[in-house]
């Protein structure tokens, strides 16, 4: 497994909000304040945690993010955000920085309280065990119905020195645009402006956690964070540097890479299907068309059970509301009877394209989630 | 079971469409040709059945209906509307009417041509065999992924006449508004104006038919007939008839009648749950609010699992996009151990109410709908 970026330290431990001793809660640190930038859910609905994070977000450069799993800290009334604001205060404490520079994140069950207690009796443990090594634990302790943890780091060179890029994602099911319904963290050693973090970050969402579905749910926690504190010393990247489009490329396919990986480890999956839709006359119009045909249960039966069953394409395309033409629309659809599927359709004259990742729908996953605690 | 409308005779036959000789093509004839009224599928993909239908509908007063089950007359090309007018043809000829006057309506598979010549062999004994018996082959010939048919009829009197309306449905999956993806064909011996149909059925379908959700997948063939011949001999109902109120609260109490019958039918369904948005600012926010619960895989599986998850409903309920505050929300949920479920949530001060009616998804769905030839 690829290095820390430099400056970086984490931890994680179990504090016990989950059953069975697993890990559940995880701790990123960083020596100095970050540049940063975060994208969240856009349900009406939204986790204590996610709010408290976009605010400390505004106020500080953030220096540290503590993550539990098992609990949402969602839909608590007023106790979630004071329940928040107690934690990241503790942190804060502990690590001798500002309040405000601590972000928090949650995922797990809504609507029931966040066992704080427990979690301040194993604060003293998981920041006494921030270290260097390696995310292991750390993606570990993020996770829920994931049957695998989510990592991807890549190096890259700017200006002779080496950046160090590190993302790790959790995710499996409750999982829909807009945002992608699930937790993606990076960190990275380059010295780069929150502006340019900003736009980076919000182009390189488009095509990966923007563009994956599992069910259509989307979740009131999920949160895309980029923090940069700039130990690699390399010349500091900013929207017009000739360095920011390699960065932003780099960003992108790492946001890719854990957006498939995600999928591929959607509750219940036997299936990672690839849906692109061209000849679209805009790219909204091809998304919204790839991603209805994604998001049908019918067709995603139908890829589990290997039937070659194109109707419930069509009637998926023509629900779309897009308008489209009958004898413009064209099906090639891969065969069936391997893990990796491929769909394209064509829909008409147009230039435009998108791409949608998404599994199959199985009896699996309705026992997954017909019993969730 | 109830008798048909005066003037009415149907019958049913095995063309071959469907294997292992199940009945697969039905007519319903009137002796006079009857005011009517239709309303289809908008699904930008449409059965050449639907398109020869609406047009045959403005054209003349239609006498005959032929419905085959089996293969959707869909996503054929140019072939779909030959073989549309081909059989309606046919139809009129045998049955000495003019061919404008014979409706046509297909369900099963998508983008298979149908076997005309199948049909036209069986239309000889289909029109042979017209009789004012029974419905109940009818009932049968109409189905497809159906486990029972669907028949409700009612008697009332107008004028101290005794006028009987008489609806057959079809539903199972792909069902989601608008329309209600399903078929359903409504006859009645009132002597009433196309345009108090118009009206009446157009109202009708909005808490029956457009209330009801099984998949969120919308089929390309949905309709629903309404045929009316007068035969009763009352006097005629128009809009401003003191009767067309009662004619159409008769005609949605049908409705819905039949629309819960689908939910109930749905496939692999164990549970059978009313969804009513209460505190609303509009119906349609009430109603968008109630759809994204009752399309919900997570909520639909934690119901199959009789697992308590307000979470999932909370989530949900933020995806709608409609403006709301967390603290408005209240969920009722009545035990999860039976086999109807009602689930009542008020999202705020308003005074606007909207019910749906959905399933559970089962691994039995999946499984019906894994392998579907």
């Amino acid at each position: 497994m690829l290095g820390l970026p430099k400056g970086f330290k984490v931890s994680a431990v179990s504090s016990g909000i989950k059953r069975e001793k697993k890990l559940d809660l995880g701790i990123i640190f960083s020596e100095v304040p970050c540049s940063a930038w975060g994208v969240f859910t856009t349900n009406k609905i939204q986790s204590a945690s996610v709010k408290l994070t976009r605010e400390n977000l505004k106020k500080r450069k953030p220096q540290a993010l503590i993550i539990n799993s098992g609990n949402a800290n969602c839909f608590v009334g007023k106790k979630g955000m004071k329940d928040a604001k107690f934690i990241t205060g503790l942190v804060a404490e502990r690590l001798k920085i500002p309040k405000e520079s601590v972000l928090i994140s949650s995922t797990g069950i809504i609507g029931r309280p966040l066992p704080v207690k427990k979690i301040e009796r194993a604060l003293g443990d998981l920041i006494e065990n921030l270290e260097r090594e390696s995310l292991k634990d750390l993606s570990l302790a993020i996770l829920t119905t994931d049957k695998k943890p989510k990592v991807r780091g890549v190096k890259i060179d700017i200006d002779g020195k080496s950046i160090r890029l590190v993302a790790v994602g959790k995710g499996a099911g409750m999982i829909s645009p807009n945002l992608a319904t699930m937790l993606c963290f990076i960190i990275t050693d380059a010295h780069i402006s929150s502006s340019a973090l900003r736009e980076a970050l919000n182009e390189a969402i488009q095509d990966s956690f923007n563009s994956i579905t599992v069910d259509g749910c989307m979740s009131t926690n999920d949160m895309v964070l980029i923090l940069a504190n700039g130990l690699a010393k390399n010349e500091l990247i900013d929207l017009k540097s000739k360095n920011f489009s390699l960065f932003s490329e780099v960003l992108k396919e790492l946001c890719l890479e854990i957006a498939k990986e995600i999928v591929r480890d959607a509750e219940g999956a036997t299936k990672f299907i690839r849906i692109t839709v061209r000849g679209a006359k805009s790219k909204e119009e091809a998304k919204k068309i790839a991603l209805i045909i994604a998001n049908s249960n019918l067709f995603k039966s139908a890829i589990y059970g290997e039937d070659r069953n194109i109707g419930r394409i069509i009637s998926a395309i023509g629900q779309s509301k897009v308008n489209l033409r009958e004898e413009d629309i064209k099906i090639r659809l891969s065969p069936l009877n391997r893990r990796r599927i491929n769909l394209e359709v064509w829909v008409g004259e147009g230039d435009k394209t998108a791409t949608i990742y998404t599994s199959d729908l199985s009896p699996e996953y309705v026992k997954i989630n017909a019993s969730y605690n």
